[in-house]
């Protein structure tokens, strides 16, 4: 069962990342900042989009880094491709492969942007493109579900958010983020009890807000792949402007919603969800306030800073679909109609 | 009924806008021109935002701009928002009154950018903090569910892409668009008899791709807001990195797939589902390869230009979902959850 093998070797993963990483991630910032970028131009699919949605909320907060999440097919299909000018163009992808991403990066290269490649595979055609190659540093990924690449995308993220800031601060508090995940480890066992809950269920919506969007992002995406439950994502506000109209009662909401300064607009929602429409509510957090609201709470070490929750709040979201994809007897490791590598154009 | 009544306005409410926004837009153009903008940093939420997923496929393929989708809660709740040198700061909103939306162009201003609101409210408080204002003149808009202020807001879009390209044919492609709209009405009584085959549906997925990736995110909006449905739209590349699991024998896929330069990819993947995967298929085409792959097939003008198929293809799904909404027997003027006007943070 190499699916829950691989999420339980997240935190040594991620140790091996910061240990070898750190001197190119330097370089990548030094580089960055004598370029003069005025935003950054991200290419992503799937589960690297989704730490490419991270990158969006932690370089803008914290680097100040407008970024634009690129829609590939104006590469690929469109004649003319947009003018980067100043950008720094990012592609985010396991293996390096898709060509969509490629395209991208190439475009990016033939505009003279400074290119950086975020991948597990150093050797691909996606690093051999760019300037820049950060090396993850995962190992080989066998489950079809991305969950160690997904941890460790972020954390490179991360790496490169601390090396802009030059806080010593930040490069501290990821040190312990191994350890952390760590302790998210002892829920396993509830979780695969919590699990039997979700066995008929086919839908729900996911909730998380600011850095935590991409959680939501993510954990639905692992809901869809393995348990084949029509799992979607929104952030907290866009919820309101619409989608908030299919709750009915006892409808299954999962929502993250750590400390931090998105927590009390979270707080709200998850208010009205279970007071106004009775929905039926799974939260993963670390404030009492949240969990009491939960039909099922999840909790977090308390005292994780708000910028690495995502980083930590994945795990039992991944733990929780691994426990699903069991109860409801579907393959752990090659989930129907998808494959490990997916080449769109 | 408002909403049956606001769908039917529509070429109406175009020609006016039309009519009465060119001088406007050339203007907004030239001072767009003038100022050397090296990005479009857009914000919206809900309705308002498919139309921007419309202006970053328009924008960056006629007209050359990349575009950052702005997420507002870096505004509202982070320390520091990302800087904004050389962007044009462009707010979406029907009533201009949402909080956060109204706080990006704010910032915008500050940062001594240009600005712009595309509104429906021209003395709203969005109107009043931006540099100019594109007015959509689409009159009252009485049912929660928006229809004739998201083709407003596409057309809008549209007109300044018309604008800064310089393009007169394009600008005679745009007085065309009330026909063809006019023609599509013609379907409302066969989509009437399409939608009870719906009645029992509780969830399904939308696809589209390029300039329709809006079409496909505004589409399963109306089907969420009016019928309750969990419909969940995707490019048609992101679906095949996961959620294509999710894909039973019977499983529901409502597809937008007119000719252009996705159509190719579109077809492929609608292949896959029908002949593979065993989905139901309900397409809005004017292709027949791919309508007749359509358990329900929904036929366009043949002639559309490619870059206006947004505009026109929305319709026959807003006629879908209003007439779904009947079916199941809820209220199409007021949802239950929701209001018109959503002050978010």
């Amino acid at each position: 069962m190499s699916l829950h093998s691989e999420i339980f070797e997240q935190p040594a993963r991620l140790e091996a990342l910061l240990g070898s990483q750190r001197t190119t991630v330097e370089e990548i910032a030094r580089a960055i900042r004598a370029r003069g970028v005025a935003f950054a131009f991200l290419a992503a699919r799937g589960t690297s989009d989704n730490a490419g949605r991270y990158a969006n909320y932690l370089w803008g907060s914290f680097n100040r880094l407008p970024m634009a999440l690129a829609t590939p097919s104006l590469f690929t299909y469109y004649q003319q491709p947009p003018l980067l000018k100043d950008a720094l163009v990012v592609g985010i992808s396991q293996s390096g492969m898709s060509p969509d991403i490629l395209a991208v990066l190439e475009e990016g290269r033939h505009q003279g942007c400074l290119t950086l490649a975020i991948t597990n595979a150093p050797g691909s055609p996606l690093a051999k493109c760019a300037d820049y190659v950060l090396d993850i540093q995962a190992g080989p990924e066998m489950a079809v579900a991305a969950t160690k690449t997904y941890t460790a995308e972020l954390l490179a993220i991360a790496m490169l958010s601390a090396a802009l800031s030059g806080s010593e601060q930040a490069w501290r508090d990821l040190q312990l983020l191994p350890q952390w995940i760590e302790r998210v480890f002892s829920l396993d066992e509830s979780l695969a009890l919590s699990a039997q809950r979700y066995r008929y269920m086919s839908q729900c919506v996911v909730l998380g807000r600011g850095y935590n969007y991409a959680t939501a992002f993510e954990w639905a995406l692992k809901l869809k792949e393995l348990t084949y439950v029509e799992a979607e994502p929104y952030s907290s506000a866009d919820f309101q402007h619409g989608p908030i109209a299919m709750v009915a009662s006892g409808f299954p909401v999962f929502a993250v919603a750590p400390q931090g300064r998105v927590f009390h607009s979270m707080l709200e929602v998850l208010r009205r969800l279970r007071d106004d429409l009775s929905a039926d509510l799974l939260v993963i957090s670390n404030e009492d306030t949240a969990l009491e609201l939960a039909h099922v709470p999840v909790r977090l070490p308390a005292e994780i800073p708000e910028w690495l929750t995502p980083i930590i709040g994945i795990v039992p979201a991944q733990l929780l679909a691994y426990h699903l994809t069991q109860a409801k007897g579907y393959d752990t490791e090659k989930p129907r109609s998808i494959r490990k590598v997916t080449e769109t154009q």
